[in-house]
């Protein structure tokens, strides 16, 4: 059980190495009375590659150095001090958010920023120079601001009381019609289940309906509710279930091209502007359960019809996106929806009988898993 | 441990109790060839009364009724169709969402819903209707999609397994960094803790704070996560919690009239145009702890320039609002807040450390009890 202690100190010692390798660098270059600089990866699509065997997005070669000059003094004297800071959190198993971190240059002297979204931005900068040492924004023990996502079902989650150090073990199988809200930092978890999979869901109100009914003890599944497009702390910690536990991962989604894009693709392989993301978030073992253009016609579901903004955003996914360009089976659903014009909302299924979704669709889905999109 | 099967079962034949004498009602108006008609409250702001005492906004004494017509014939049976669909649920101890309600309709021949904002229109009826029998919508089984905040710290919740009938015992002092986060649906639920008070934070970032850094041992207290305006069962919680287990609350908040009002005076007495919400959803035990403007000075903390929408948002608090205009503090805060024409986020206390918040901040706050604004 001192595995999430070891974890924690392991990933530690890693981020501490890379922010010395970097800093020690700036400092040689200085020595040899060069000018100091800081390279940064490339963020745009054309410095993105998707190989599908890998599974997501990656980060291009291509490279940008930021060298000290007048112009630069400010935001290169902010970058180093918020690389002290992570190093400080790590030292001290402490953690910020952006906002603090902003706060806290208040007593920087003239390196202080004066704008939240100057901060923001050398955030960023930090994140992505560093992903390519594989040190995520979080293990420099930077927490995002929003919560994470709700969890119940065959899992036993491991972590420390930071105050104690004593291991908390947290069984997810407990909580009545309640949950376990994912912590902002998930780094330093770890996992025990006999689950054969991980369902991930759109929407609070089906996800509500699973956990009351138990679905999961029958199906075998851990069940996460994504509340909308996952928010990290959400995606890092099916990721990290996912690999840990070797489990497949199913989307039940809203049949429209928001769930399909946003959502769904976001997940399962990440978005074009934020591939030095990727390997720390996406989940590349995610399949496509649901709810599917064919599964409106078989299910015989109420719809709405598609809005301009579904259009544009399925039109631009076939012309556009390297993930769905890759995967016929999708292009075909697209085009199947763009066709048929209408969406539908996993709700819909309540048409049925509110339980039909745990009585029928889910168990008839779920009996032919080759069948789900890629 | 069974008071939560019993807590069920009890709000089961209370609810059923009130669906049963509104339909005779309407039976025994139709046996006397009189036209049925439906009463509902008023809502609107000319039907509000406060009383401090009380403590929240509480629905007037006017009544509309409906009477069955050519015109309303269809709303009147989905009126109908919707209370027998809550006693199906609360018989079979399951619940519904708006969007099920809408789905389910579709089974309703002629008296089907065509579009979701018709539902809901009936559905904000019969919550009405039903708010004067003292039952509320989600006694109706009717559970809202948003999921609840997270809580952590000295409680121990008991709720029970639907499926199986156990009572589950959750202690929220064992989540490690995470939380424990709130069904829709907290009727049944029971609580037992040692906790003096509840303190209720607005940003996810905060309550991360204190959770990690277990601030509830120290002080003896119950966390709970607003992220922002409070949802339905964030709020039901907090005053069940209050309520049975007789704790005062305290409101931890951005300085800014958006905190002030929009989370803070929602939370303790409701807002004006929900007035029928009040009874089951105010805490009027809440107080404000901060962020103050006097906190501002005190703790000399970096501010942002109020926006025009903050400056409109406190002159109408000062102008039409009656809970500020009962409370000469509140109005004497607000006024400070205009002349200094700043605002002051919670996370800002991070200029001094962060967690200066933990060490100094609260502490010295929670000694003062008596200095919160009410």
């Amino acid at each position: 059980m001192s595995a999430v202690k070891s974890q924690k100190e392991k990933l530690g010692r890693i981020t501490i190495k890379a922010i010395k390798e970097v800093a020690t660098n700036i400092d040689k270059r200085i020595a040899r009375m060069r000018k100091p600089e800081i390279t940064f990866p490339v963020r745009s699509l054309g410095n993105v590659r998707y190989d599908p065997r890998k599974g997501y997005f990656e980060l291009g070669k291509d490279r940008s150095a930021r060298t000290l000059s007048v112009n630069t003094a400010k935001s290169f004297a902010q970058t180093l001090k918020m690389m002290a800071l992570s190093k400080e959190l790590v030292e001290t198993n402490d953690f910020a958010t952006k906002r603090d971190a902003y706060y806290q240059s208040k007593n920087w002297g003239d390196a202080r920023f004066d704008d939240q979204s100057e901060s923001d931005t050398v955030m960023d900068d930090i994140e992505a120079m560093f992903s390519v040492h594989g040190v995520s924004r979080e293990q420099l023990c930077y927490v995002p601001d929003e919560h994470g996502g709700a969890v119940a079902g065959d899992l036993i989650v491991y972590d420390t009381d930071i105050q104690t150090g004593k291991t908390e073990k947290i069984d997810c199988t407990k909580f009545g019609s309640g949950a376990y809200s994912i912590p902002s930092l998930v780094e330093q978890l770890t996992f025990e289940t006999n689950a054969k999979f991980v369902l991930c869901i759109e929407t609070g109100g089906m996800f509500q309906r699973l956990q009351s009914h138990k679905f999961w003890r029958k199906s075998k599944c851990i069940l996460v509710s994504l509340a909308g497009v996952p928010t990290r702390a959400t995606r890092r910690f099916v990721r990290r279930l996912s690999d840990q536990c070797k489990l497949p991962v199913y989307a039940f989604v809203d049949c429209d091209p928001y769930g399909m894009s946003n959502i769904y693709r976001t997940l399962k392989v990440g978005s074009g502007n934020a591939a030095h993301l990727s390997q720390f978030f996406c989940v590349p073992k995610t399949r496509f359960l649901g709810v599917t253009p064919q599964d409106i016609i078989d299910y015989d579901l109420p719809t709405h019809p598609l809005l301009d903004v579904d259009v544009k955003r399925a039109k631009d996914a076939l012309k556009n996106d390297p993930f769905f360009k890759t995967h016929k089976p999708w292009q075909k659903a697209i085009e199947q929806l763009l066709k048929m014009g209408v969406r539908a909302e996993q709700q819909a299924l309540a048409k049925w009988g509110l339980n039909y979704v745990i009585e029928e669709y889910l168990p008839q889905k779920l009996a032919q898993r080759d069948r789900f999109l890629p």
